[in-house]
């Protein structure tokens, strides 16, 4: 393939401007003369990307070789986020990543190991993969290990399995979402959560019910859980039951079914936040911008996802990583889908 | 890899409540019996996904290959839509869908093509890529098709290079926004696009200056048309300038411009839709949920990746597909962000 590269001379303060450098470093990039900090390297890499110039040759690095990263769907955001996000900090590092997003009825978690693996990729990250599903085998990953491959595990944490494992932690989560609504005066908390076989749902449940126990002395919390799909249609249902039995605020197991939750309140001619509260979880990029915008607990995706490649470079390398799971603390981020409970 | 496999007895009533079949046609389906339609068998594989069951060994298909995906980024969610629809048909096809997504300063087209070569792609579908650009070198594909590599080009015809493509109408679409915003009584009609050097750009500002001059009878457009970037600061910028000259309607290259847009306004302590209307362009899966839910062109993303699929199978088992442009009409779905004009 031949290469038209940029022409420095009309393009180099474009450049500049966009990577936030001088003309003379993005010269000294574009000429691949030392001199320059990685950051800075990188920095220009990205404007001459951004504003659409075909890097010069000289700046194409080998890869290091291929990384498969498998994520369960793409249509919950926060997915696409870990993958754009982990992808990233893979070709910094000059490895290749493959993305490998499943769908109900695609193709399976086993059958892009199998392609993965007959590509000889130098390891996988697994992203809310099969690991999080306690009825699942797991010999699936114990058979990867035998065979020396490295892989990490995000979100889901295994520990008969020997990988690293990078998760945010859903007690914290729910500790917060909690104290957010009972400092807003609520006591009537419901939570509506995904399929109860995944290992983030058992922590959330957990998290939730200490925090009952903690913040409002009820040690029973079952009878405020309804459990059914991490889908926007499953929030819906899951809120409605909620709402219908008297329940004035709503934590979410993902932003999808907080969106649900917002649904199923305006369904039976219900405010949010002025009836009835909803938080999030994951804090999705959109999310933001929802109407109303959503009060949500962040999971730290830049955190989790660099300390997930250098897990898995450092295995690569032969240095294996720490067996204990790296636990990632989440944020609260308030909005405007929660507010103060209405006297009653 | 050994597998657990679903547990009939317990599990046939839930498959079939979520697949909606009968009992007994899930129990031919996981028993690998005839007398199936295939629609059935797809939507009980579904259900064992959404359900979380693995499926039996008899219901995996051998893959019949790999076929890459590239997209530009996952930033903008019309490419995650475009990256999972196309995936799903590739997998109802028995091939292994392989998704390269580029980032910024990470993994290029160019990379990524050389990576899918290597491991032997039966064919590549590239959305939005460099085939788009038109400052860019087509030599990239010209090398690919002499060495018989089946690709199909989605958004951004090249008609030089031998392969089928596969359009929106971008000139159709602006004609949909702009006879909507006319209808609405808007006379000063903007437009936020991003760089001039893709063809989608180009398509768009031909449509905006065509529609100018059959609805408005206006002849010169191109006071208009503010170019940026396709990215949410893009839109800010450019609808900002529009407000500022007098405009009381944005149309918007992409949804995530329309999300400028509508904080531009904001900004300016003008509420939309009643002081300034705004369009967005692709329609996201999350767009319904924005505040306002945005009026916006819906790209016909189903029936794109379908025929984008089936050229490229086509190809891929030797029989050549057209070389005529595949041009897809949009919609346009009628959200919160459009409204009567002010009376000025």
């Amino acid at each position: 393939m031949t290469d038209a590269g940029p022409q420095p001379r009309t393009r180099l303060a474009d450049l500049a401007a966009q990577a936030g450098v001088s003309t003379a470093t993005v010269s000294r990039v574009l000429n691949g003369k030392p001199g320059v900090s990685p950051a800075a390297r990188q920095a220009v890499l990205e404007a001459l990307d951004l504003l659409g110039y075909e890097r010069p040759e000289r700046l194409r690095m080998r890869s290091q070789g291929l990384v498969g990263l498998i994520v369960p769907e793409l249509t919950n955001p926060v997915f696409p986020l870990f993958a754009q996000v982990v992808e990233s900090i893979l070709a910094e590092n000059g490895y290749t990543p493959l993305l490998c997003a499943q769908e109900a009825g695609g193709t399976t978690e086993d059958q892009y190991v199998e392609v993965l693996l007959e590509h000889k990729v130098d390891g996988i990250i697994f992203v809310s993969g099969l690991h999080a599903d306690t009825s699942a085998n797991l010999e699936r990953y114990h058979a990867l290990r035998s065979q020396g491959l490295p892989i990490v595990l995000v979100n889901g944490h295994a520990p008969d399995v020997d990988a690293p494992s990078v998760s945010c932690d859903d007690v914290a989560a729910l500790d917060l979402a909690f104290r957010h609504l009972v400092q807003l005066g609520h006591r009537k908390i419901g939570l509506a959560i995904g399929p109860d076989r995944f290992v983030p749902t058992r922590r959330k449940v957990a998290g939730f019910t200490e925090a009952y126990a903690r913040h409002l002395g009820e040690n029973d919390a079952e009878e405020h859980i309804v459990t059914t799909l991490f889908t926007l249609e499953g929030g819906q249902v899951a809120a409605g039951e909620l709402i219908d039995s008297g329940h004035t605020a709503i934590i979410c197991g993902s932003d999808m079914m907080a969106l649900g939750a917002v649904r199923a309140a305006r369904q039976r001619n219900l405010a949010v936040p002025d009836d009835v509260s909803v938080v999030g979880y994951d804090d999705s990029p959109l999310i933001a911008f929802t109407d109303p915008p959503l009060t949500t607990v962040r999971q730290p995706v830049q955190g989790m996802s660099r300390s997930a490649v250098s897990a898995l470079i450092s295995e690569i390398s032969g240095q294996p990583s720490p067996r204990a799971e790296m636990l990632f603390l989440p944020e609260l981020i308030v909005r405007g889908s929660t507010g103060i409970a209405r006297q009653s």
